[in-house]
């Protein structure tokens, strides 16, 4: 799946996510209305006016695009069937052809992990048959928990060739409270040191053990464009950490949050970047399903936010271009 | 909640809650069988059977027990049907007056962190309407992004009057990967340092970080009987750590899982207790819940697995009074 994703990202020339992330005051009034005048104002009103606004947004920019993140969260605010439009947004774009990277964010003790993973990427057996419940293609993973809560996704990856981004350096401002804590010198130190940013084997921040440990995790899953199913979360707002984990996890695709609304720029991505533009993959939500509500986009008003969408979508292309250009590549 | 929970906790003179963690391997046949005849070995079949499997030992335990915790991973692999029997499991006992501990493990960014929290304890907007999604009385939180991605479950928990319970120490084997690194001295230090088991402000672990961030978090929410909506998790398999845990979050009530089958006896538990048999509430899953395929209970037989269920709680009851008995509390 990381080839099938790489490949993509090549046709389209498009390293670029669309984050379907959508909440109810992003959806246009048109569509809150007629969702609402069939199943009421209720979850079951909620999922249906989500399920009508992604499908315009899929429809309107699926051809740009290599991948889309649906954000579990923001569907399972509304119960049962918010996730039913979760599951009808996957098959969707699966059907358009796009790569659906499960914004889930799971991680437990190996046994919970192993169902995760199971309902998520690979199988369950019932009886005699095996069945899928999400079936996306790459989601990701918290590794709080350690090896054995991050083994069983590895598992199922090599067995159903797909993949997972473990987080590793978070987008959000509070990110460093636990994950820049340097580690006290030689204390379980891991594999391998790497002298980037001035930064010695002896004085590691955690995030750069895990980088670390993601580098390990993926040695032994590599694709045949020379990256790993197993990538990594580094969010566009910490460049600098970003390039030292670069470093850190050669052969580890990094999903990058953070870009637009969140405050990331063209100019803050380069250095996820390898010297033949791949190596990461930079998501965008609200900066494009709610991009009718930018200023910027006004011009295309709430019926034509898909249109407004595909613009923006559009403009973040040429921001990345324009950048990596900047740096001769 | 907390102070509905310990309310309970003293009526029943049980400080355990009832792990609902089915797999399709514990569900006798003869249940499996009836589900199958119904609906096929599909998702459907499969979360057939693990609700008629939950509503038996449900049956037979309810009245024994404060709370249950439902581990939302084992109902999520069978993707949409398995959430819809975790949905009715909720439901089902809170009819039964149970305390629920949704075992969800989220944690994400601010905005995202607000939907799960929303979702889980708390009600969406929609429309003029506020829809509740999943409804739990409590649920667990991973803490790896910090602060913000903790505060909306939080936020949640004051308007609600609902709690959380933190990650803090896992029961799993390599849960020290990360959680035991020695943070270096002076570098971005917490607020409070404390000399339980010669560890020094200067040298302290990463799990003892998260635990003192859990007691600030917690400081403004605590309920009448002087603990706070704000818990933490911290396994039974790691009873030096609790012991010092206990200490550093004193009015956290902690979540105990790791009993039984991890490894985890009743002599682990004393220090996880205050001097009132208070501050601990011990998750057992497998060991109850299947309970019938153990040798010890095999004179249940697997028609008779509620009963066995009944007879493990029984069991577990007095190995924890046994072990308090034993230190005078």
């Amino acid at each position: 799946m990381i080839d099938k994703l790489i490949d993509r990202i090549q046709k389209t020339g498009a390293p670029i996510v669309v984050g379907l992330d959508p909440t109810m005051k992003f959806v246009p009034d048109h569509i809150k209305k007629t969702a609402f005048a069939e199943k009421g104002e209720t979850l079951e009103g909620a999922a249906e006016a989500i399920w009508l606004f992604n499908k315009a947004i899929i429809d309107s920019t699926y051809d740009l695009i290599p991948a889309v993140k649906p954000q579990i969260a923001m569907y399972e605010q509304f119960g049962i069937p918010g996730l039913v439009t979760f599951k009808k947004t996957i098959d969707y774009c699966k059907e358009k052809g796009l790569v659906v990277i499960g914004d889930i964010k799971r991680g437990d003790i190996g046994s919970t992990s192993a169902a995760y993973a199971a309902g998520h990427l690979g199988k369950t057996q019932v009886g005699d048959s095996l069945c899928s419940g999400f079936d996306e293609d790459f989601v990701t993973v918290n590794p709080y928990l350690g090896s054995d809560g991050v083994q069983p996704f590895i598992d199922v990856c090599r067995e159903e060739k797909k993949g997972i981004f473990i987080l590793v350096k978070t987008s959000n401002p509070s990110s460093g409270e636990f994950q820049d804590r340097i580690l006290q010198t030689g204390v379980q130190a891991g594999a391998a040191g790497n002298d980037a940013g001035g930064i010695t084997f002896s004085d590691r921040p955690l995030y750069e053990v895990v980088g670390e440990k993601v580098a390990e995790w993926g040695e032994q899953l590599v694709g045949k464009k020379g990256y790993s199913y197993i990538g990594a979360v580094v969010g566009a707002t910490y460049p600098e950490q970003g390039k030292i984990l670069r470093r850190v996890m050669r052969k580890a695709f990094i999903l990058v949050p953070g870009y637009g609304t969140q405050g990331g720029t063209g100019k803050d991505l380069v250095h996820f970047f390898d010297e033949n533009r791949l190596g990461a993959i930079v998501n965008s939500s609200r900066g494009i399903i709610a991009a009718y509500q930018n200023e910027k986009y006004s011009k295309f008003g709430s019926l034509g936010f898909a249109d407004a969408a595909r613009q923006a979508v559009v403009d973040m292309i040429t921001d990345i271009d324009q950048a990596l250009a900047g740096t001769g590549r």
